[in-house]
């Protein structure tokens, strides 16, 4: 069957807004999703953590006000509450993006599609062809192979924890990336007990060091182990070994597993599709194109960036350069050094561009600096002297070339995209002195930043 | 005397910063302030108001968060320590202005200055010249003469509301401009019968009246009476002329003057300045440059934007033509439509350029798009899909270059400064699509707003 132009397999992020874009241009789409719409993102995702982790923010904020004149007796958090708002938001918003493929008549099958041969998809026992199809199934907690792990029900992964009966009293997190920590913080603020065991140097490994031990210390409430090899899971205790050889026991009542997340290979018949695989996923070229003429892949598959708003920008890349070949020229590739991250514990932290340690490692020549939000009048009213923040920023010298920058306090995921359109453009620091930031706000810690910086 | 290179009058976000610039490129500085440095915004501006409607908003955050799954008991708001952590911050604030422009070796002279001859400044009884003089006396509260209000001790100018020794019960606003709609805010979160009194069809005039209306109907608690003319205050009580012509009454315990601000032309010898003044404040060209050589005049006294971060590129300016005359070239001259406005009332709001209103009244032909926050998963997740939020994007056709962005919303303040770095750069709807918001964030409405957007 050739009812359609395209055909999408996998309705996350990438494969969602691909559909959307094609649509919109009058393609015809077929997108298979035997799954809830949105994805990992929507379903277990950045979604119910953002959702978890604000009624946290609130919980902390009702007890500890009194410095700011406010105060309440009984504080308490209700979690079949909390996970009621969280179901009804993912409820919502999946539905949105339901009806909106139905508004911009994109045919959603909700089964598996299934390469079975290059080219060729089956889905619901009938072949399908089509001008071009594109990947998008996505990525899977990462289950590795530490004994007492496998079948034991006291070790969840992030999507198991997401929906937990109720919230442990201790708390062990194997693994110290974004997931090990907005995990961590949450809890933390629950006020469980929670202790991070990371293997590396120091956590989130994305961020430079120092800014990631910022972060660290700005949660004094999380016990972090660093340099820890995980040996063996019993019941609910972990046991590690240190950095100086000791064996150490953490004693817990329920276990994350956050070490990461693996691209689904399984399931839609990656081995008959003819595409070239890697232990990362689907090999893409930087306009989101597969070693097979006529086939893309978009988002976790692609290994390339397990971030939603990646997805949806190679989505958008992969649905332009179908609808026109000659849009590539227009800028219609991946610029992966302009896709700002963001962790959303407590403290927030965003970033977006180069690390220091990663302009390192490419040899380019960089000068940086940091400062402290206590620049901001915003922040010393809204957090006083004593809290935590900072903005590092990044840029050759000379030219004064942004490279990138990382900044750890309030807001900081909704004020990065601003740096991302900086390095969208080349801004010098000079450039970026000449941009009015509003007063006040923590914003201009970015400003500052820029000002401070010394070529 | 002629120790000196520039001679700063006032010591507000103009003044400070350009006496800061000339200092770091080794300029010798005096900067002279009667009172507290820091201005109307450190001292009794932006920055009090943000902690005063900080508390306001934990306040109600712990009175309202049972959706969320947080709840508490006997939630009280204590006056006295607001109004002691306020205190707190403005003079931590203000001492760090006065410690960085020690450690610059500006000197500070705590007195007032004054014009004695164009080109010539007495201060504590000696007459300074210097190459350069800068102007940044700043503003005052506008008091109308409205009979009734002179003398009337239960009239208040927003200084002295922000310190008043306790909230009222009912409270009447004149004047429904920033001031007026954060103090609105404020006191309504706090359980303050408020009504705002405001003679336009609109409140917020700066922005289109659409967004505008918005953003008053978010506010339901404050009642707002447009189109209104106050014609007598007697004693608390306000006395105003509807658009039907009938005379009604408003009953309050307390009245805010709030109708704008006045440029303080009292005090620093203006008349003897040999400065063309307007009742506008002190004329000068888009390099803040007067009718006097070497004499500038920056923020507020200017007229051309009362707002402190317009105030600080202003004084940015001169510092850099004075360090530089051919720094213009390099960029150094106001452009006023990328200057980013913000209200940090409940809901938040901000943007920057132009509005649609504004791109009609210069013969602009544009196309506007209105978008619901509801389209962020983060709103969602934080404030559900009944909250009130928008983006509305103002571009050309055809072009699609961007001309204004407006937003209500959470965090609106600081996501906008990017709005003003594509306005720097002079991106098109196409541009911006390619740049990457980090998801999920409410900053993505404004991503939302440029895909809704037709040209």
């Amino acid at each position: 069957m050739t009812d359609h132009d395209v055909i999408v397999v996998g309705g996350g992020p990438g494969g969602y807004i691909a559909a959307e874009r094609l649509a919109e241009a009058g393609r015809r789409v077929l997108l298979a999703e035997p799954n809830a719409l949105g994805g990992a993102c929507l379903n277990v995702g950045c979604i119910p953590t953002k959702s978890l982790l604000n009624s946290a923010k609130l919980y902390r904020q009702a007890l500890d006000s009194t410095t700011f004149g406010v105060s309440a007796e009984a504080v308490r958090y209700d979690w079949g509450q909390i996970q009621a708002w969280k179901d009804k938001t993912v409820q919502t918003l999946v539905s949105g993006v339901g009806a909106k493929l139905r508004r911009l008549k994109v045919e959603v099958a909700p089964q598996a599609a299934r390469f079975v041969a290059p080219g060729v998809i089956e889905l619901a026992g009938q072949r399908h062809q089509a001008d071009h199809i594109i990947v998008a199934t996505g990525s899977l907690p990462s289950m590795p192979p530490i004994p007492g792990v496998e079948g034991n029900p006291l070790v969840l992964d992030s999507t198991a924890l997401l929906s937990v009966a109720s919230p442990p009293q201790r708390l062990a997190v194997i693994g110290g990336g974004v997931i090990g920590v907005e995990f961590a913080s949450l809890f933390a603020d629950l006020g469980v007990q929670v202790e991070v065991i990371e293997m590396l140097d120091e956590i989130l490994p994305f961020m430079d060091a120092d800014v990631a031990a910022k972060l660290r210390r700005a949660m004094p409430k999380v016990q972090f182990h660093l340099k820890c090899r995980v040996e063996q899971v019993e019941g609910s205790s972990v046991v590690y070994t240190d950095a100086s050889g000791q064996r150490v026991r953490v004693e817990a009542d329920l276990v994350l597993m956050a070490v990461g997340r693996r691209p689904c290979l399984e399931g839609w018949g990656a081995e008959l599709s003819g595409l070239e695989l890697t232990s990362r996923g689907v090999t893409v070229d930087d306009t989101m194109r597969t070693n097979q003429p006529g086939v893309w892949a978009v988002g976790d598959i692609t290994g390339r960036s397990l971030l939603a708003h990646a997805a949806y920008r190679m989505g958008e890349i992969a649905a332009a350069l179908i609808i026109d070949p000659s849009s590539r020229e227009r800028g219609q590739t991946m610029r992966w050094d302009t896709i700002p991250w963001a962790v959303y514990g407590h403290p927030e932290a965003a970033g977006v561009g180069l690390t220091e340690r990663e302009c390192v490692k490419r040899g380019l020549t960089v000068r940086c600096v940091t400062v402290p939000l206590t620049l901001s009048g915003r922040f010393v009213a809204e957090h006083g002297l004593s809290a935590s923040g900072v903005v590092k920023l990044v840029a050759e010298p000379d030219s004064g070339l942004i490279r990138g920058l990382q900044m750890i306090g309030p807001y900081a995921p909704e004020t990065i995209w601003g740096v991302a359109g900086v390095l969208e453009n080349e801004f010098s620091v000079d450039d970026l002195k000449q941009v009015v930031f509003p007063h006040p706000t923590v914003s201009e810690g970015i400003r500052e930043a820029v000002w401070a910086w010394r070529g």
